[in-house]
């Protein structure tokens, strides 16, 4: 990683991500007039570990219907998620003036057509190895992992070690 | 890809697809008296845009049960979706007949014996690349990904892309 | 496959299969006070064109419960599903007894240790490519595709070919 | 395998397991006010297995809720389970204590950072080959397999193994 991908980094305030096919796997079951999703222990696990050093916001954003959002997004402590969005940069603007955050201090992840609007306002972007090419052309970081297989997990510990925050959230963990 | 496949595609009006293996990886859950199907977010988004454009029909037809078709169909646009089907055969005629489209301006997207014979009676037919071995001799475009993981994405696009409207698409999708 | 298997295959007359594993791909969920399988609609289709020619018998096996065995044992024709079972040799002997059919036209498909008594006992046995070591010793033929993705398929098209039976299945399924 | 890590494996009478990741892929499904793992029936086996002999104990701790533990460690006859666990180090002390075992007779499997402290504190630490980079760091022993596809299956086969025990549960497997 060079030093000015690094750079950007360090200054993330805020992410805002989408869900299916970022911190989902992108599968998706009908079932009893709701649509849940297959979540991932070790993404939600990242999550936690972000908003548990609590500097940085957290935003989730889907296109789709969101019944089973509010559960894990409580039990994450997610800042805030939107469901059945058409305009994803309108969730974006909003919030970067909601809580004074400029753009180049917030990160977008995403992993199809839909996100590279918010992708290019952002001051950096990111997405999962299995993004479509339009995605990954434009974004600032590919992860190695594909989308709710642990490419979140990645993106948020780089995130955590730019900062110069990982060896300590990982002290935390160990037996002293 | 050559001139001759290039122009089938360029010239697909109505597109047929199975569901299971094509549209979605094959798995299937029993859960209370139904039997729902895990669906991909890459690939619902693909025929969405396909939608968008609002000049080609896409008809669904499975041989199974589509307690969750309805839904999925709704949320995409689908023109029209059949399900417990023995004679795909017979819809896709009578589709053609309504629509009043020739035979040679429809594309088959199968992966098992039982859409041999409508992947023989349509233009151009294709398949995800975990077809049958059977369905791949006759296909006349093998997607690189398996059904659910990415083949109805890809096939989507090429028949964008030989429209020559792959371009406009994508530049709706980004920040002016 | 040498003529000696080729022989075996050709004989059966009837297939006891395992279901976890070997029907499935041994994933589980447990909703509601069930716990339903995922199932694979190619693996499915095997054992339905298998009893469309209605020569071979077909019957289920597993050790767990079978509260979504009964559905999709209807949808596919299988002449008999047991499920809870502890003691499965006992099933194959019951059944052999019943139809008076010979073990040495017997076939058993299993992927654990729970499989192995049936399977020396049956004149054929055959695994998945995913079954566990001591298993994969003892079959007669291991397919090349993992439980619920493609094995049960691969080793009911060898019954076919092996038979003399497979090219008139396709034939049926393509358009005259 | 070198001496010193049979010798420990070889002692095992209590192994301590993390759930999701481990146990299971990770995957979880949010539906109806529960949150349901996929579980696997290969793993689910060795458990059962481990527990026919009954001399070693198996302690689950997860860090979620548990509605679908309490069905699945009854049918494995799994020793106790543990959810909504905060502080897991306190749960293995506390059944270190009450069953009067020796931590060098203790064995914990996890995947993640919040099993590191349990994984120390142990007399023998297995982790899945998709575990975090700091677990596997830490771990005596990773499994050529991930979590919930293979992981636990092994490392039980191998404390079966390293006690001598594995060859005679194998033969009451097998026709006589």
């Amino acid at each position: 990683m060079n030093k000015n991908l690094k750079k950007k980094f360090s200054k993330v305030d805020i992410v805002f991500m989408d869900i299916d096919g970022v911190m989902t796997d992108g599968r998706v079951v009908y079932i009893g007039g709701s649509s849940p999703r297959i979540w991932y222990v070790r993404d939600r696990m990242a999550v936690k570990i972000l908003k548990g050093i609590n500097t940085v916001k957290v935003i989730w954003i889907t296109g789709r219907e969101g019944k089973d959002l509010e559960k894990v997004a409580e039990e994450l402590s997610v800042d805030k998620y939107y469901s059945d969005i058409n305009d994803k940069l309108k969730i974006v603007k909003e919030n970067l003036d909601e809580f004074n955050i400029e753009k180049s201090r917030a990160m977008y992840i995403g992993d199809d057509l839909i996100d590279l609007k918010c992708m290019s306002y952002t001051g950096i972007s990111c997405c999962p190895s299995d993004a479509v090419d339009e995605v990954k052309k434009q974004a600032d970081f590919i992860s190695k992992y594909p989308g709710g297989r642990g490419a979140v997990r990645q993106i948020i510990e780089k995130i955590l070690i730019c900062k110069g925050l990982w060896k300590d959230v990982v002290k935390r963990y160990k037996l002293v």
